[in-house]
């Protein structure tokens, strides 16, 4: 097995032939983990324009720069997929960030519920766990992160098209599995907090139009393990 | 919301009014990190006498016992799901664990492949965090944790009836979601190591009877995702 050359996410006008400077974090991590020095190969990749080769150019002890070299994939357009969650500890939150973005979510929507033991959220921890992530798996986009909102704010911001399945845990009823094998155009997943949703916020959950409550089966998962599980059950499935 | 009593793994002669002596984790756990004192409230339970209510007896600074009240959950029997897994770096072999554990797993193998990078595990600290994952996610029993085996020990001890599910990166065919409606009694699922499978072991494990290789979608995933995301898949749906 060959080894893959590294792949860095590199929002920037990425075309034949420009030579481009590498921040310093890119250029440490080139240098000094992978060990990579002048004309060694890495890959350069962003929403807009793809996945390219670039050369690396190795000006001093802490600075380098890249030479664009060859397109290897055109962008991709990525189904809608979201995945609405509440804070949690740092560890568990990078990590539910991490395997989102493996598992193909393409919107991050952070909410605040009643019960939401953590208040807050650190955004350019969460791109920076996202951007980790999609370097690693291959993705050739990151995830749009949106801020920070309460639970009314973010069902109001629903559009008619989205559909929201609602991660209720012990409720009766339907299992997710049920909904999985053809999910519509825009489905989101809401996950709740360790504590759970409280009453008032499960009544007004319903009664929206475009929401479907479901159950994640018997088993009591942690918010993050739900949101995977939810998510598993998507990456996989054709879209309607 | 009222505090759940804490819960602990208990594999001993659970039953109404005996007193049993607490291990020194355990009395830590209870009495520093749980905060409790003599007359509180704790849960235990095991495999074979499912879960039950008993009250804290501290002798000491660091010597506490239960006393055994009464029975609140039958034991009960899981229905069979395993999975078998390489060894990971420890941080993601607990993570995997810990989902493993959440997402119903019944027995768990870890196996070593031709490309495993890290050839042992440390039994002793998975079997912790099985059980750790189970006090916390309220199940009644602890996943069977088998000895590491090389891959050809593994398929060797494969009985008629259990089926396995061969995750194979990249691969072309089915699909493990258009197995996971109706999965067999007793499936397996066999995730590889970060480096893949090599071409010998690809041919092997097709040829095997009882075994079907399928995808786990386009996406690329570490190992641990693998895992979690073909676990999430078989967690809620029906058995056969």
């Amino acid at each position: 097995m060959s080894r893959k050359e590294p792949r860095l996410y590199f929002p920037h006008d990425l075309k034949q032939g420009v030579s481009l400077a590498l921040s310093h974090d890119q250029t440490h991590y080139l240098m000094n983990v992978m060990r990579l020095g002048s004309g060694d190969h890495v890959r350069l990749f962003c929403d807009e324009h793809g996945e390219w080769r670039a050369k690396l150019d190795v000006q001093g002890k802490k600075k380098a720069g890249v030479v664009v070299l060859d397109h290897l994939r055109a962008p991709q357009t990525r189904p809608f997929l979201g995945l609405a969650f509440t804070p949690l500890r740092p560890h568990r939150l990078s990590f539910l960030v991490e395997k989102a973005v493996e598992l193909g979510v393409s919107d991050l929507f952070p909410v605040l519920t009643k019960y939401t033991a953590v208040r807050h959220v650190n955004e350019d921890k969460l791109r920076a766990a996202a951007i980790e992530a999609a370097e690693q798996c291959e993705r050739l986009d990151v995830p749009t992160l949106h801020p920070l909102q309460d639970l009314g704010q973010f069902c109001g911001n629903l559009t008619p098209s989205q559909h929201l399945y609602f991660c209720h845990e012990r409720q009766e009823g339907g299992l997710l599995w049920d909904h999985a094998g053809s999910p519509p155009k825009f489905p989101l997943i809401l996950v709740g907090p360790e504590g759970g949703f409280d009453a008032q916020e499960v009544t007004f959950l319903k009664g929206l139009p475009g929401v479907t409550s479901v159950s994640l089966g018997q088993g009591i998962l942690r918010a993050e393990t739900a949101a995977l599980a939810a998510l598993s059950l998507f990456h996989g499935a054709p879209r309607a």
